[in-house]
């Protein structure tokens, strides 16, 4: 429920307010726009009861939201959210980041040589899996806590931020010792005891959509981490899975402006694992910034073909090269529209 | 991969093949059959070479097994698996077991007076959320500990086993002292350090297939659990995510036949999660059944119009009643087939 | 539009409300029922002004149907359609029927040899495609006109009635002179132009379901051949294309409690085409029938190894025989109910 | 089935090939390339046998293609295709091209007025609707002939070449006395009677992807008008069907750059289907563009709020000037890439 106040409603009408609904058993919190005040009722289960606020000093009307999110919603906090990834700012208004690196960390040499790569074409940040989530149990799951520790190495080499997955509630203080920026896989998107972990922590948070959610239910998964506390969420469209097999899930390309007209939070895309097929990542890639991504999430290995996991959609040194130097151009023409 | 042995082959050949895979760094896993011997290796991540195996003594022949489950596999386990319930036996050849009761524990009187009708009318089980996974962080979560407490009431007054949902590793403990068949939601189906963790426990677990999985990962999912020592699995089938949005998901029975060809495990299915509409309940439970479904998993209340959440799909008292009428006819039908 | 008149409105009230509708532009079609009489308004092209309308006399209330379909809903016609195939009924209330048959006819000895068999075992119709949709133009398209002229030898040597797709409006004339039920096929439940051809004939007509089609199309599309005077439709669930690939589609059972609550026709199931495996066209065919099917259209083949088109799917004589065995007691048992 | 010549093969060599095949029964046609000849086999039902084959002079070897297409395929015609309508050249290396226009054809002032903005915007060709596919046969369905007239004066105002949907073989004489492109729609992808009346006729086709074709499946469609004789054929991606409903459909732009590698048809892309919401289609016509697609149609309507179909996705006059605005320079920085 959201409870909006005249324009010339006073600080002291939305404190007496605020007071009201914690009487209530709620949450209140206010938002201060230019032009109005709104407070946010959270906490609730099902319809809340209006009569009485309605009469309150200063309450212009109550909006009943049926939404599942609402501290992710541009009415509840109209400005765009710039997350800061160790140094790195990401969001609208920014230059659009290029994230690079193979899908595992798989040792030293792969990881260093790669973050190195990744550097001097002026990719932003280094990704790579030391937790891996995998299919069946029987395959390679990472090198966990030795890939973290390898990643750390690469990011101190290259002097990129680090991203990388974390899978389970338990080990969010480790992976956040290392990580700049915490990714949650799409078959997490709805791990909810791990999306609140994530809420109490200070770092930023990398949040992929789904294989099969929709807008809506990716919004409310990123509320799950808002409504803790932490602000610094970047969502990531990564392909939803649909009948089509030519592809490796169906790049949902369209709601990166559709999200940006739903959330203040930044949305970054990921064109690897959204097509499974290398030659087609760079075109998606610079799709991706022209429809608005505030960047883009890539796959490169210094040897695809003997990549532990997801070889056909990684870039080869080269393709990753050539593909920073037509994003180079595309984020200029861009930034002069 | 799965080494065959000959219809020959000694104790002796069998321990020294499994010697040599042990040495290559695997698990091995001998699986003894009525007419051959074969002897399951895990633990490889990727291709095994298999030019030495193939001379050694006994050696029939090697299978790459490139599906990303074996332990589940009826090439591995030809005969049903039986899972015991405290005492309700749930597999192929048992009789079809149904299990009722409302969406969410919401209070003592609720769940008390749900179990002793659902015993009356020839329930097996009783089920209650006590945990609750919501798409949004402001609605109902659950009565989680007190939940589980009214859960252990009803289940002494009626005497039906308890199942309920387990969606954490960290809480595996304690819904494990409650529970008797701790069941994984499709949100979580494939969050692997849960499955891990209940892999590892000595309690029958209930695994509901994920809105957008494929029957391979559906499997190997539950080879996560089995991997680590729990053979005790049952699946449920609850419905798809498609196009259709007349039915809240798209209740898939053909992969009740088509699952009982490849695995050993028990199927259930959830008409009531599947379909969404009380009216579609009862028809595609019996449908269930007649496809070779070991069970059914129904929501029924005692006021599906005040229930806090998935009343539209519950089952009246009534309707539960007459469902329960119609089923054990039914059954009755089926096993005189 | 529906207008609704009052219990005791008159004949009088009822021509004269029709010919005010008349007079706006529109076809009024009086619906007399039990307790009520209503008047459908038909050809109006969105929003129709009811204010006038209201005030006439025995005018009780106006409803403005937002459904793409008016003539095929329950509100219109509350009572079941039972469909005549050339003496054989189909519809609730019915014995449910059994269609057999090659998806494909390939020769006068495997038509023939076919036919006589479905007929020894208890079937009741006859299939076989004689023009056939394929993917691609450089594949076997069907015996065409030749193939019309073996399924008659065929129905005559069997006493079947006939079952056969049809493609075009221009071959309608052609088709109806041999068909005693001509089969729409998914990829034209959408051919708005064949439908209206086939609403215009008094052959009974059987509408698949389009691969994508949601009910509410579904129904839609049998509006059309309604529309145009032929209310001898039967509906046919045949799968539908999600993700899954481990079936062919995804047969969607639950439509047919659903289908029979939105309408009044009768509605079949093709497990064949639905799953794409032989062993799971008999367990699926009898949860149709348990779910409340009026019927089953199943693949039979007298050598499906050498069949020309969906051989994986046919069941052998044996297979075929043994399902109607089972068909029979189930039928039994269901009409004992 | 595909037969690869030798580096140095004659032309009595292709020749001899091509007369045993059609000794076989089947077509032959040979494909000279830069660096070999290949001769297509086209018209054989299931597999061929090549030993025969093999042995004659000049063959070095035999692909047989178990797709369902070749004549669209890149292996047939590396080269790309450029379809040139009414002077408008659309394919890879041209200039790209906007189509816009309302849904529907509604009066001759609104296509006249939207003829001529479209054209003073820069547009390449005027789109609207005739004959309109309707879900249900109660709504509006097109002015049919009447609209076909008011296109061509629109046409004859503007200077800019018609597109417009047929939806039935018998119209395809009248559609292309009055469209300079005929446009078949997705639900008619699949109707192989109206492709095959495409194939005859020497006019361009624009042909939409079904909501639920395959890659595969789409490039098929084409083939049936290729092997008619017409290889003047633009594809155009519209959106498929998901579970996903925030849009209409989901834009699957990532077939743009994959299409391009399997054929050698253009591609355009249809923004305004595919999301199904005005705010959405300018950021999705520039990244269709920077995917690679040859062209973009848009609906743009003088009163889109008074639009008898899809206002809410049509662009209002200033919204289409703008993107046009943004697409010419987006062009030009394209082309000097």
């Amino acid at each position: 429920m959201l409870i909006v106040m005249n324009h010339n409603a006073t600080a002291a009408d939305v404190a007496a307010v605020s007071r009201i609904v914690q009487g209530m058993g709620f949450r209140a919190e206010p938002i201060p726009g230019s032009e109005r005040t709104a407070i946010g009722v959270l906490g609730n289960h099902g319809y809340v009861e209006d009569c009485n606020i309605l009469e309150l000093s200063g309450v212009q009307r109550v909006i009943h939201v049926s939404k599942p999110y609402k501290l992710v919603s541009r009415d509840f906090h109209p400005e765009n959210t710039i997350v800061d990834v160790a140094g790195v700012k990401v969001g609208q208004g920014c230059r659009p980041v290029v994230v690079g690196g193979p899908c595992a960390v798989e040792s030293e040499e792969q990881i260093v040589k790669t973050a190195l790569f990744v550097k001097q074409c002026g990719g932003d940040m280094l990704r790579g899996g030391a937790f891996k989530p995998r299919t069946g149990p029987h395959t390679f799951q990472g090198l966990r806590e030795e890939g973290l520790k390898l990643l750390a190495i690469a990011g101190k080499a290259s002097g990129l931020p680090i991203v990388t997955e974390i899978m389970s509630p338990d080990n969010v203080g480790l992976v956040a010792e290392y990580a700049d920026l915490l990714q949650v896989g799409a078959r997490n998107m709805q791990n909810f005891d791990l999306l609140r972990e994530l809420g109490k922590i200070r770092k930023p948070i990398l949040l992929k959509r789904g294989m099969s959610a929709t807008v809506e239910e990716f919004l409310a998964a990123a509320e799950y981490i808002l409504a803790e506390g932490n602000d610094q969420v970047i969502l990531c469209e990564r392909g939803i899975r649909t009948f089509e097999t030519a592809t490796r899930n169906t790049l949902d390309l369209s709601v990166v402006p559709l999200i940006k007209e739903m959330t203040h939070l930044p949305i970054m895309v990921d064109p690897s694992h959204a097509t499974g097929k290398r030659s087609l990542v760079s075109p998606m890639a610079k799709a991706a910034l022209v429809a608005g991504a505030d960047g883009v999430l890539v796959e490169v290995h210094p040897e695809p073909e003997k990549a532990l996991s997801d070889g056909p959609q990684s870039l080869t040194f080269p393709g990753f090269e050539q593909m920073m130097k037509e994003i180079d151009r595309l984020t200029i023409f861009l930034q002069n529209g």
